[in-house]
């Protein structure tokens, strides 16, 4: 497969572009973070989401710690070309480092962020080696 | 109503937040931008969506010159602080200045971002005054 694709998408000044995740089923955003070209292209080859990590500064595939893949049904680009949303199938259902389906808990309500979901698992016990 | 919530939100180096806003019906992403302070505050005390142009460097109430409002329904944050999902009523079902529902209407298909959306209105009449 041609990769001059990846050369349509509008890379930042550090070589990232946005990347959402949604509920393929629910239509949820789940989370949103950083691709660079490399990780782009391995979501593409792989069907398996994969970030870079800028607190980390590496390559990150998504739940390889925790389990919770992501599996890539479609890709979108918006028409800036720096954005990407992403249909995805959220392993475990908890997208969220909290242990929330989404990262997207907290409401404004009143003047205030609300947290408004559930935790569905101990972090403690999805980053804790079993 | 406080303000205290405004400093919740992890603002970058340039004092903006990414604002994605997702039909509150159908659940599509819509489009993404990107918000300051006064453009978040506006869109909370308002209830129609405001957003930092960094293009023309202002303040920007998006449909200011279409009329495709953005009324806002709800407004969320994520784990991070630093990204804002708005679940919206897009007035005229137009948020993309090409006239298209959507930004994203570009899928990667066989290696290409192929066009998969129609055009609902020519951008020359949305935004030539009548």
């Amino acid at each position: 497969m041609s990769t001059s694709w990846l050369d349509e998408v509008k890379w930042d000044g550090q070589g990232l572009v946005t990347a959402i995740a949604q509920d393929a089923t629910s239509g949820r955003v789940l989370m949103v973070a950083w691709m660079n070209r490399e990780s782009l292209l391995l979501t593409a080859q792989t069907g398996v989401a994969h970030y870079w990590s800028r607190s980390r500064n590496r390559l990150w595939k998504k739940g390889e710690e925790s389990g919770h893949l992501q599996t890539v049904k479609e890709l979108r680009l918006d028409c800036d070309g720096d954005v990407i949303v992403m249909q995805i199938e959220q392993a475990g259902g908890i997208a969220c480092h909290t242990g929330r389906e989404s990262c997207f808990y907290r409401v404004l309500n009143g003047g205030a962020w609300e947290t408004v979901d559930a935790v569905r698992k101990d972090p403690a016990s999805i980053y804790r080696p079993s």
